[in-house]
């Protein structure tokens, strides 16, 4: 292999081939540090050009790639195996904005760009760019089409596949593919584009996009509401969404437990009512108009939804302060819970007209299975998509829990799959969750996706095991 | 071949075989009545296991096959060819709609459904199916889906492929692929939904579709604005979206000479305005709040529209009848044109901010290469696409100018591509444009779409010579 990676010093430079074990280690252990690969190479180019002449050069010598961004991948997608016959191609040095078109409200970009630059680039441009999620200061564009990343703003804009309109890509050939078109309609053929976004890199590796601008709002207003059940949260959403139209950009679930753990961790979040309520919604509106018509618009909505019992108490932030305190109740979630101990999380998403029954039985089943059984559900309601996790009962170790992980997962993933649900919502598959998703897939969409596969990739060189079994 | 109907008669009942040369004539000629092809038979098969069943009988036979739903398609992509070996299945008896959830706001249906009868469905139900189009009446949602319609409510609610959320399919290999999902994320592999959408039934054939309904706006208000320029619509588009967000559903831009025609054949239908303007956008908002809400979104867009010299005139309709009558210029247009004689049309696309330099640079070598050519030029400007059609110079003969189509297209598409944009923005391909595309598109893209054409259906039965040459 001393050949190859002389071949790819001479493409990209010698020291953008990385091949000492410390300059490599960040590069080879996933986000949540559960595992670490080995690879031959970490392999930086800088240009579409240099990624094509690379994945030609793996071609010729047979060397897997795995192409990688921000590494903030939670399923095992961005990281090698640990043969150490794989290279990393971290596409991290291609960070250009290419463009930036107000009037067909469009970004160019290269794949490696920070999600952070671009929402910031975006609002330069007195635009918005609506693609937000916890990892937005680290991940790359490039990463966020390859997994089809979700967030916090698809209520109203779509996963990151709806927000890009082309994408360049270094097939499996090492040609390059420019569908980059700033279209809004485009019918002259297969839909390439969105083949290969979701496709976890494993078609061909995403090396530019054209990306959807929109009218940045004029005023943004979060309310939180409280209500005995996720039913009710429900009726709540198709009030709010009659009433508010695509005004309403968020609508996120969190239920009792989940707050009591931020108070309990952060003593200063508190939920600001004079008692708990079984569960909460935090509300977002994004106005096109001003502060003054979203607050005159949540405050018919609340009314509305008292005066018909859909829920039991309401508070509306009044300054951007306020409004943080009541993110800052969502945000720290995650945190608290990981504060308390281990827990396994789920990353669900059934139609959202199950969700309450979905909760229901699945916390039976869980109770029934595991009693003592801790779950701390919230998630994005307004998509159907819940982070459904467990916390172990008071006084089981983390260890005797985590080792029953696989337990708990069929339970909760058998639960989703019984509720037409999927067991990824907007995490992807990677090397994680690809041998589970062949219990609740059918045999003839598993033989479609590996005709794709072999017929787009033959040689089984791009992101091997990922997604389909190696 | 006399067994393989035999066997098509056992599998789908022998009244919906059809042979007799009078009852398969509807099936054979396009919506255009440009083409008439001949088949062997038209099967009309009353389920999905039917339709499965038909595709192995045809896999066997080695017999191709023309999926056809309303059969109003425009780039000859739902007729068979002129060999007589090809069957057309006619998805027309499943039409039924298989549920409607309200909670979730989906609506599950057949692929035969009428796009009308969804619509009408989505509306008692008190939502809005948002997919609108001329063939409304007649087209079904499989053949929307195949040819990923467009239509005018593209600029907010997106096109048929972003109002599907799951498909039901029937594989070239005769199996049946239920992905008729409900969700609003699953990042779970391959995006098989959107290859089949907009494949045109080159790769499977559509049977059934999971869509996605909105709630109903409480009130729909059209403008009509008139301004000296493109680029002035298009500065009016830019402070449209800025000031009315998502209310705003409709941007239609109509030239002069548009509704100078309109008012030659239909002498009652004329502009409101006291003198003539060289461009007219008709803007439409659906507003979920309220009719007044909507009025004064409008006058405060208009004020200032008028004070920064965006436009130059407007009017916003006080009533129904108004709101029809500033439609009825809109819809009259191609009827108008059809009235004054033969016409070439194009459904182009070009990134919206360069519409103004698109539309002087090919008029002006429309001019030089056929003097006194009548530019008809009208379309959705808010999603980058025009109906940029021409009709002959005063006094050249229909057949004449039909003869020199070619040369027309030549210089429309040849500027479209240098404009980045689409010669089939929202018609597809068919085989009316399956050869002319090859002049614009990469060899890469190219041997990407024969590729996955080769892989799902190897034995070229699906629609052969349409989207690919045969």
């Amino acid at each position: 292999m001393n050949n190859f990676l002389d071949l790819c010093r001479e493409t990209i430079g010698a020291s953008h081939v990385i091949t000492d074990a410390a300059d490599m280690a960040g590069y080879l252990t996933d986000w949540r540090r559960r595992f670490t690969g080995r690879a031959l190479a970490v392999l930086r180019p800088g240009s579409t050009e240099e990624v094509a002449a690379l994945v030609r050069l793996c071609r010729q010598f047979g060397v897997p790639m795995v192409p990688q961004g921000g590494n903030t991948g939670l399923v095992l997608g961005s990281v090698p195996d640990d043969t150490g016959n794989e290279v990393v191609l971290s596409l991290g040095r291609m960070n250009r904005i290419r463009a930036v078109d107000t009037v067909n409200n469009t970004m160019t970009v290269d794949a490696g760009c920070v999600l952070a630059t671009i929402q910031n680039t975006a609002a330069e441009a007195e635009r918005l760019f609506p693609l937000s999620l916890a990892a937005e200061g680290s991940c790359t564009i490039g990463g966020n089409l390859a997994s089809n990343a979700g967030g916090t703003g698809v209520l109203r804009y779509g996963n990151a596949r709806e927000l890009c309109l082309g994408l360049e890509v270094v097939t499996a050939q090492g040609e390059i593919w420019d569908g980059l078109r700033g279209l809004r309609k485009d019918n002259t053929g297969y839909d390439l584009r969105d083949l290969y976004i979701g496709s976890e890199g494993t078609l061909g590796i995403i090396t530019g996009a054209v990306l959807k601008l929109f009218p940045q709002p004029k005023a943004k207003v979060t309310a939180l509401a409280a209500m005995s059940s996720p039913d009710d949260a429900l009726a709540l959403l198709t009030l709010a969404q009659d009433r508010c139209g695509a005004t309403l950009t968020g609508f996120e679930l969190m239920s009792r437990f989940c707050l009591e753990l931020v108070a309990k961790h952060y003593p200063q979040m508190q939920p600001p009512f004079p008692q708990p309520y079984a569960q909460y919604v935090l509300l977002e509106l994004s106005d096109s108009e001003s502060e003054e018509h979203a607050m005159s618009l949540f405050e018919s909505l609340i009314t509305e939804a008292l005066e018909t019992n859909r829920i039991q108490d309401a508070v509306v932030a009044g300054s951007l302060a306020q409004s943080r305190a009541l993110w800052d109740l969502r945000e720290h979630i995650p945190l608290a819970q990981a504060n308390e101990g281990k827990n396994i999380k789920h990353d669900v998403s059934v139609p959202i007209s199950r969700i309450g029954d979905f909760i229901r039985e699945t916390d039976a089943l869980l109770q029934q299975a595991f009693p003592g059984i801790r779950m701390v559900t919230f998630g994005h309601l307004g998509d159907g998509n819940l982070h459904y996790n467990v916390s172990p009962p008071l006084g089981v170790s983390d260890v005797e829990f985590i080792g029953r992980q696989h337990e708990v997962n069929q339970v909760v993933h058998d639960s989703v799959h019984r509720h037409l649900g999927s067991i990824s919502a907007e995490h992807g598959l990677g090397a994680l969750k690809r041998d589970e998703i062949r219990q609740y897939k059918s045999d003839v969409e598993l033989v479609l996706m590996a005709t794709i596969k072999r017929a787009l990739d033959p040689d089984n060189l791009m992101n091997p095991g990922k997604v389909l079994p190696a």
